[in-house]
């Protein structure tokens, strides 16, 4: 936890309260702050800021002083197509593409989906992985998260109307390099050569997208991109791919 | 498993053989693949290619046509050095960094790096997730690994004869931002831009480099610089900075 995130009914400044169990936990085992220390905070939805710990019990931390005056880092205005992937590798890609300010991400069934995926309760918890990634990525504001769990309907129907600019599929066996497609897109000058890119982003579960797949979401006017001969985990993908506009 | 690496005891062509109780329940259970399939391999340390399936046992797969035309791909001529992280991390960033063709790992003590890490039993196992990180990355050379207990010796008598060009460190609190970093890098003409990166990347542990480490760290010529407002697990980390390379 890079700042700790409060629900604005904690809030009333100057001062604020933390009853969360893993966030009072964090405080003392991993920050190791006591009453005194000041704190980084922001309000869920709201700004980011600081405020001083005044008081603390074993449920409860009292805070005063407490300052939100910084906006949340502008959002990667990207919506993230994502094959449900195994529970396991779940929670690290929610948090990971909140941490990265991903604005919306679609779970998508997928060939490769397995059946019981939609069944995890894992499924049920992703309010608390934005939470985790808010908290890590220091931002405040959460990525809408939809579940599709049918592939065709969804992507004949509403895919479209998601695209506005560009979308492209991550597909290791496509001709198309990423960088051959960001030299296609329209660039006005060097310095903002960094700001065109996608608003929309498929990324297959293991083993990717099957034929079927890429050709109706090419048919919706996505385009397969390759990052280069080696072939990453999704984890590792969804940040070198998304990374790019991050820096 | 996007390829299946083999030692070159196991590989004399036209055959090979598969011993590894791993690997064969890869093919098995997930690429579900039988006698007369298609199969990509490698051999360690050589080139890439295609075998033939010619008799499975549950302990041993025979394999005939093989074909290593392949050289492997290009490797990513950086040296990182990498805090020790936490154990349950540390296979992943090791597959991970081996999948993005990393060339030399440098496993260093740091601050924020608990004494229990390096008492881990995965310590022992660096091979098994080199391999793993080679097979998901389609590679057949395994990164150089060292481990460095002492941070201050190997920082100021070792470190300034692996930099040859450049060295950066990821720190979210710099001033300096990665893309006026690489602004600053000599470029000739915008195709070869992405060719310019630093030859040693450095990475701290969860909750990053206490300032004595980055001062020393810049002593010897490394630059700080942050990925922008947004701070990311370390493996995230790993992913986005070399990412950018890859790509």
């Amino acid at each position: 936890m890079n700042c700790i995130l409060l629900p604005a009914s904690d809030i009333a400044p100057p001062y604020a309260q933390i009853n969360s169990p893993v966030q009072i936990e964090h405080i003392n085992k991993v920050l190791k702050l006591q009453v005194g220390a000041t704190l980084k905070i922001g309000q869920l939805g709201g700004n980011l800021g600081t405020a001083v710990i005044d008081d603390m019990s074993p449920s409860n931390i009292q805070l005063r002083e407490v300052q939100l005056d910084t906006p949340s880092p502008a959002k990667l205005e990207v919506t993230v197509i994502l094959a449900l992937p195994r529970p396991k590798v779940l929670r690290r890609l929610i948090m990971d593409m909140t941490a990265l300010g991903v604005c919306h991400i679609i779970l998508i069934n997928s060939y490769r989906t397995q059946k019981s995926y939609w069944q995890s309760p894992l499924l049920m918890r992703l309010d608390e992985f934005v939470l985790e990634g808010l908290q890590q990525g220091v931002d405040t504001i959460a990525p809408r998260i939809s579940l599709q769990k049918r592939f065709k309907p969804f992507v004949e129907d509403q895919l479209p109307s998601l695209i506005t600019h560009d979308a492209i599929i991550a597909h290791p066996y496509s001709d198309l390099a990423f960088s051959q497609y960001l030299q296609q897109l329209p660039v006005e000058s060097i310095s903002s050569a960094r700001v065109q890119r996608p608003d929309v982003v498929c990324i297959g579960a293991e083993g990717g997208w099957v034929d079927y797949e890429i050709e109706l979401l090419c048919k919706q006017g996505c385009k397969a991109v390759n990052i280069g001969p080696r072939i990453l985990r999704t984890e590792a993908a969804v940040n070198v791919i998304l990374g790019q506009w991050l820096i």
